[in-house]
């Protein structure tokens, strides 16, 4: 490609509305361009690279013997209502009418359309396993685009769906797309650590997100280098260490506690360590008026999501499992003391109360009194009964692992994959059913699982650049060699296209700048773009009938003849 | 592809909700599904196919030099502002909002992001010309969904944008991409016919569309068979031929006519030809209350998208210009008396008359009296002013041509391409300019180019099919040899084997029916996925070291010596 046809400018100044090094670079080397919050353009560069990352996701995918197909992004209403996912997914799901007053979804996954595809095709045992794969675009609502490319509003995603007979189908299905991903990974030298992860929206029993250690990602992983547990934070446990003896219990004491509010000031004044404060907070279900009261060790903090997983597990009849901080006046109008709650003498018998696992492991605890600027010494847990235990801690730098007792750590990382094993969630709400060996009719166990290219682009370019630029695997670069001519020689200019028409002939993607534009640029641009190799003829190398080659991730220079050329870029 | 493990499997009954002998066929042989109206998802089949078309457009527009981006389908509603459509487009822009209350359109094309892009990249009149294409989904919506993906609410378009310094550059680009379209048509054996096209919603100049003629089609085209003359039925003119002789104006008589509604009644009573009746109706424009009051010669009759672009032309100020018939009740509101109006003697000067050219040609004609059962005989045009004239009529079957008087031929057909030339229409609205050699900043001269990947793959079917299935031409098959073994020797098994890995390793997409099913079952099923070639191992062929071909669209079969096949299919 010869760069003056090429619909591709690089900009001066870095966007100031990117926060994140690689978001920066893929804006200011001319492989996006933004639209609105969280919509990009991709423009030929990005397109280039992503394409690449498509073209490798479907050849890893192919040979675990998916078969491609293309579902729609505007879905009839009534497969969501089936799955019951209409009423589940928050905001994110983009509900749209038609002027005639017909109900869309936009996609945000593709569950339910492969499950009305699945039930249709799938009759008996014969017709299984089966894995249906597709690149499709996919909408989410979503609020708080960032970092570029890698939380958006729009985006095309690897979408893959298995269908087997049995749990033990559904696992050697999930292994076969998990070592798919993991070589997917591998080739583009990104370093994607498997973790458990929270099923959230999706539903099923187990996940697993491929995580990429990294400043620029807005997950947290908990890692445990020891025994090599990897989870995200929102799904990880922790073993919970206890300082406090079984000491024998003691008598309740009420105390005046003015002003102390937080588990800290109460602590201090009371001279006692955090960790033998309960800790209480009032959350509010969404979407209801019901308040719930969670209770933890002092020195603990909750995981929202665990406890939303808690409040929407089966059994925990709240009405609803989305939740909020209720606000002082909510507290106050549920007859409660803001600052000073606690289920220790708690008169609201409506308000359930949810006690994490650490507070059996305390004796003779400083609790509220329910009573402005009170508290109780030496509570203990006789002086209340919660009405569901829960673990929902969140795990904290430090922490020691459960399985090996190594201290854990959290690392931000980027999400570039995910897997989950459905189960038979969706096959039962949605009667995806088999006729078995046996003639009996059963729920097909289903799993998915996604990439998104274009944050698995934005991720590649988070892990690889330097201060000149991006600096692109072979595997996802948009062209491998960037061809300049920096002699004003006649001869130079003839030698530069021959050697463009050789190597294109060779099948090398070559981009040439031939711009009208001065060395400086043309070299700024080389290194900004972050082509692999970069070829320069000039007088010098003329001379030696040669040219210099360089690769973008090193200094070094060195001359190549020009009749080895393309025997040497093949190798390299 | 083994079939055993292809996610594929034929119906047995016709579909009953598609009308169309290609819908029948995709459906049927499973290429595609019907999600709900206008929805269809592609199975491994239809997407095979429809990559092959792609592909196939992508190689030719690259001929052309267009670069390749990628824009997103949700567009943010300020840029459809300021290019206007928001305003002018109807019902099938989908405008949507989401919960925080921003304002999205999804795209049923790409011109404002398109002209976005362009305006941030083109300075100088050596940035052009430039050619941008993408393939992306578009979504509409449509309420007249039908014939299987021939109109739908949702497919993936080839959508490409031209810019130019000035209209000989857009005339220059137009000519490359037409050529391509024509190229494109051509491999994918469609015999395309570009005809003139009414610009409707998209604005410009001139604009042609590819069409296809066939019974399954929904628009209707104009042909000459003599000069070669093609228009839309929606765009075309012909020559108005008048039997009336311009006789001497004869004296205005008002006679009853009671109950004489049509042109054909009132023709009967008054014995007078129908080409001597003024017709008139009275249109509402949508959105407002305004009626129009439009006449046309009796013969003929009034073409909606040509009354349309009257409304909409500058200087016609009607507040708008989409219409529709206006009712009995509407008519009588504006104290006309339906059945019997007419410009002649007409009282409420609200009503604007616009006259078809045809009127010009007539005199001493029969018009409404205004008056319930009453007509006027020797009406003449000084009997009433019309505020505009223009081109109204619909041509006809058996017309002249325009061009050069051969009678008109009115031919069914699918549309499978459609460029634009844009002019100015958007780069003026958004502001899409570039500083020209003479330092002056001028508007972009823009045009857009669109195949429907989806329409092209349903027009091929439309047109390629026999009583037992589809037929399709090798640049669009999904695979180019169906293998079937039809011998229960075990040797027999062991050589279709071998064929199959050889063909493989060949490089040519092979189906090897493998499936536990009678030999009538794939037999019928490679008919009606219509694969190029059928190769059968048999109990005959073998003794003679052979397998049987036979090309999908002949009867003929022949021995292939199995050491020379692969050659063999090379050829064909």
């Amino acid at each position: 490609m010869r760069f003056s046809k090429f619909f591709t400018k690089t900009k001066r100044q870095i966007p100031s509305d990117e926060k994140t090094p690689g978001a920066k670079f893929l804006v200011k080397a001319g492989f996006v361009s933004k639209l609105a919050s969280g919509l990009y353009n991709l423009l030929p560069l990005g397109l280039m690279s992503l394409k690449k990352i498509k073209k490798t996701i479907g050849i890893e995918l192919g040979k675990a013997g998916v078969c491609e197909i293309l579902t729609p992004i505007l879905h009839p209403v009534q497969l969501w209502k089936e799955s019951k996912r209409f009423y589940e997914v928050g905001d994110e799901l983009w509900k749209i009418k038609n002027p005639r007053g017909e109900d869309f979804v936009l996609a945000m996954t593709a569950e339910e359309v492969v499950s009305e595809i699945a039930r249709n095709h799938i009759q008996s045992y014969k017709d299984l396993p089966i894995i249906l794969n597709q690149f499709q675009t996919k909408i989410r609502n979503e609020m708080r685009s960032r970092g570029g490319l890698l939380r958006v509003k729009e985006f095309i995603m690897q979408d893959a769906y298995s269908f087997d007979k049995d749990e033990k189908g559904l696992d050697k299905s999930h292994d076969k797309i998990f070592e798919a991903y993991k070589r997917i990974f591998d080739i583009f030298d990104l370093k994607a650590i498997p973790v458990e992860a929270d099923v959230g929206a999706m539903g099923g029993s187990d996940s697993y997100e491929f995580m990429v250690k990294s400043p620029s990602g807005e997950d947290k992983i908990v890692l445990c280098e020891k025994c090599g547990y990897a989870a995200n934070l929102e799904k990880a446990e922790c073993f919970i260490s206890t300082q406090v003896t079984r000491a024998k219990k003691e008598e309740k004491e009420k105390v005046k506690t003015p002003r102390m509010i937080t588990v800290e000031e109460v602590a201090e004044y009371l001279k006692t360590p955090e960790d033998r404060v309960l800790k209480t907070m009032i959350y509010k279900i969404k979407g209801g008026k019901k308040l719930v009261m969670i209770v933890i060790r002092g020195d603990l903090s909750v995981n929202q999501k665990k406890l939303e997983k808690t409040l929407g597990s089966k059994g925990a009849p709240f009405g609803g499992k989305e939740v909020k901080m209720a606000s002082e006046k909510e507290i106050e109008a549920a007859d409660l003391v803001p600052g000073f709650v606690s289920p220790v003498g708690l008169d609201n018998k409506a308000i359930k109360v949810i006690a994490d696992t650490s507070v059996k492991l305390i004796t003779n605890f400083v609790a509220g009194a329910n009573v402005r600027d009170y508290h109780f010494k030496n509570a203990n847990l006789g002086d209340f009964k919660p009405d569901i235990w829960a673990d929902l801690g969140q795990v904290r730098q430090g922490d020691r692992c459960k399985k090996c007792g190594a201290k854990l750590k959290i690392e931000k990382a980027i999400e570039v994959g995910h897997t989950f094993k459905l189960g038979t969630k969706y096959s039962e709400s949605m009667k995806v059913n088999f006729t078995d060996a046996d003639g009996k009719e059963k729920p097909i166990w289903m799993g998915c699982y996604g990439i998104g290219l274009g944050r698995a682009l934005a991720a590649i370019a988070e892990e690889n650049f330097d201060e000149n630029g991006l600096i692109w695997p072979a595997s996802v670069a948009p062209f491998q060699v960037y061809l300049i001519n920096i002699s004003d020689l006649p001869k130079a200019k003839k030698i530069v296209e021959a050697v463009y028409a050789e190597l294109v002939e060779a099948d090398f993607e070559v981009l040439y700048d031939d711009r009208d534009l001065s060395v400086g640029v043309k070299f700024a641009d080389c290194d900004l773009i972050g082509v692999p190799v970069r070829v320069v003829v000039s007088q010098k190398t003329i001379i030696k009938n040669s040219v210099e080659i360089k690769m973008r991730d090193s200094k070094k220079t060195s001359l190549v003849k020009i009749s080895d050329l393309a025997k040497e870029l093949k190798k390299l």
